[in-house]
């Protein structure tokens, strides 16, 4: 074969590449967040941005002591590559963890992922066809419209007031044949609102009778400041239809997702999901292709950390901190912000969401805060269809309650002044 | 609302989830090899299946040091949420350890993955919509084969010989107008083959004019026991192109992958994309919605084992570990193999490809090496098109040379045994 003429520089990256992008970038859309979180790691800027929970709490020490039995003990095993599905022993301790919570499952019907975001993903691609429906509350989890938005999805969405989704919309959206119901029942992301237990159970009605699948995504269902535990959508499920009677199976239409992210520390990226068989073993198909498995060692770790009861205890210790930290930003917001400015209660969780007056818009808010060197983050991105310009998430775990008095101080002024 | 009649059970999870499955979910293919490592796993077997690094020269003090220094000093960092990017210090040392090999670029460039096999699934998805083509080698990896798959790409198999893919039948597949070519230059897996000198810049040479993407996969680059070190076919298209004069920046068409799976530990599950800007950015928000980031403790602890020169003075080490594993297993396939067996002589890697006399087969020659406790992956795996029935591929990383002749040894008999 002869050599070619010197190439038309047709490889200028910008068309090379270009021109063959798939349709699923076109669907992909960066979260405003995490661009956000870049603006505002200046060391003087008060963020209530971000989704972090605080360095305060986490176990460092019982991690150090963890890695260390961990590397010396079975140091071979926790470097070297695993199973797709994930270390036998964390998932049953993850089994036995949320059976405390009313989840009965076998640790054959969980897979461990790299955090729930790695679950939706995984969730997403499993079901969601381009121009597929998704049902999501609006305003819903920005990772979960990044995830679907890349399988290029449609979202159907239903509006929520202080008891979670309106579940008296959601029959017409169920009418839509969509591929599945998204929903976050506790301390929502980013509302903070919490689906009430008449709801859960409608939900399930509801979803059982049309045959639409629910993707429950509960990373913060352990961190509860007040009020009783409300039983999980799963659990349900498996009650409705009459399966969990010690089977200690899963048969239904719900896939779980949980994370260690704000029970340990996100920095391990542990998360996994519960599903039935036949579910959960293609996801394992699916994870396999995406990244082989979760790293051995965090995976490790994190059992090593957790065993013992350690978790249980750790828990009730961070929802006292977080549950503080709560208290103080509510007591703040009271005393800080104009008439005509409203907020959530929220009972657990990291966030609360709050409604500007009319006229306001968030975005242009956020201009004048960071100013002040306060920050958050703008509602609008939170609505998959659009909407909530006079939405805004504050984020109460990350920081301290002199920061958090002295952020929403700033806050009230800022909008206060934009009032006048 | 009134209450729904009892649901009619529809939601079995059987025809539940199946009538909703994704169409990729049929595209996807569960992994020979890691199916088989389950049935391998037993003590007594020796098994030349795998694909595993050595736990003899995992570095495990080094990563006992590493972490504790990590959790000490940066605990907060390590445990908490990162940048979608990857840990820039890692970035860094990693854009260095490169440039000792050629490849010359900035840290904007570099993505880090969960392992290369994110980033074969992250470019699978950046590119392939359903049905598009993707030029591979026969044999090629099994991951590859899968990610790609789960995108429901076509593929367009070129075969290769002892110099890796016969590119003289490459510009036929070109004209097929694929999205990209995938390439594994260095020690192939499974076969073992390297791509010549004069076959990478052809590679180059006719990508650039048909304006074709290479994909080039890169895990055991490093990993040289026997002569001397080819150019990267990023670094051939840069400088093809022109633009790598004290430029270090990337503007072709070669997007690069590595791994610290073969150099550290897999269990750490840190790897990386090398990308052009525009490319890199897309990546980066595809990574967002697939699971935010990989471990900051991982990256972290990847990090501080290997600055400081001891990723260098470690490969060094492992060359030489394995280059005497394959040495043991090519003087045990000398002496073992009945005459009409060929194998290949691999200059690196961990791998070597063994293609057997007319007449036998690799799958069911499985069933009768496992009766003697031995065991290899058959072939036909790694063909996308089907093909390779008399072919196997044989790790000589993981087992000891004691057990290489010895595996080999009962592997030759075996074959014997067919034969007659």
């Amino acid at each position: 074969m002869t050599s070619l003429a010197p190439a038309p520089h047709v490889t200028e990256a910008d068309t090379l590449w270009t021109e063959r992008l798939s349709e699923r970038v076109h669907g992909a859309r960066r979260s405003l967040i995490r661009e956000l979180l870049k603006l505002v790691d200046q060391p003087d800027v008060i963020s209530f941005a971000g989704g972090l929970p605080a360095p305060d709490v986490f176990p460092r020490d019982e991690i150090e002591g963890a890695t260390l039995r961990v590397l010396r003990e079975q140091g071979a095993v926790a470097l070297q590559y695993g199973p797709t599905e994930g270390y036998l022993p964390l998932r049953e301790l993850l089994v036995r963890h949320m059976d405390r919570y009313g989840i009965r499952v076998r640790p054959e019907n969980v897979l461990v992922t790299c955090g729930a975001q790695q679950g939706l993903d995984l969730v997403g691609r499993l079901l969601l066809n381009p121009g597929d429906a998704v049902v999501t509350e609006a305003p819903t989890y920005m990772g979960a419209i990044q995830a679907f938005g890349a399988c290029q999805a449609r979202f159907i969405t239903v509006p929520g007031d202080d008891d979670g989704m309106r579940v008296d919309l959601l029959e017409e959206a169920l009418r839509a044949a969509p591929k599945f119901v998204y929903l976050l029942p506790n301390f929502q992301n980013p509302s903070g609102t919490t689906l009430s237990a008449e709801r859960r159970q409608r939900v399930i009605e509801l979803a059982s009778h049309y045959g639409t699948p629910v993707v429950e995504d509960d990373p913060y269902g352990q961190l509860r400041y007040e009020g009783r535990h409300l039983p999980a959508l799963v659990k349900l499920d498996a009650d409705y239809h009459g399966c969990a009677h010690g089977e200690r199976a899963l048969r239904g239409g719900v896939v779980y997702l949980g994370t260690l992210s704000k029970l340990l520390a996100p920095g391990l990226r542990v998360g996994w999901v519960v599903a039935p068989d036949n579910v959960i073993s293609r996801l394992v198909l699916l994870k396999q292709g995406a990244d082989l498995h979760t790293s051995s060692f965090t995976q490790m770790v994190a059992h090593e950390t957790a065993r013992s009861g350690f978790l249980d205890r750790h828990v009730a210790r961070i929802r006292e901190f977080y549950g503080q930290r709560r208290n103080v930003m509510l007591e703040a917001l009271g005393r800080s912000m104009p008439a005509g400015v409203r907020w959530t209660r929220p009972q657990g969780g990291l966030f609360l969401w709050v409604t500007l007056p009319e006229g306001l818009d968030s975005a242009s808010l956020l201009q004048d805060a960071l100013a002040e060197r306060v920050a958050f983050v703008p509602g609008h991105g939170f609505f998959p269809n659009g909407g909530g310009e006079r939405t805004l998430r504050l984020n109460f775990s990350y920081c301290g309650p002199d920061q958090i008095e002295e952020g929403i101080r700033r806050l009230g002024a800022v909008i206060a002044r934009r009032m006048h």
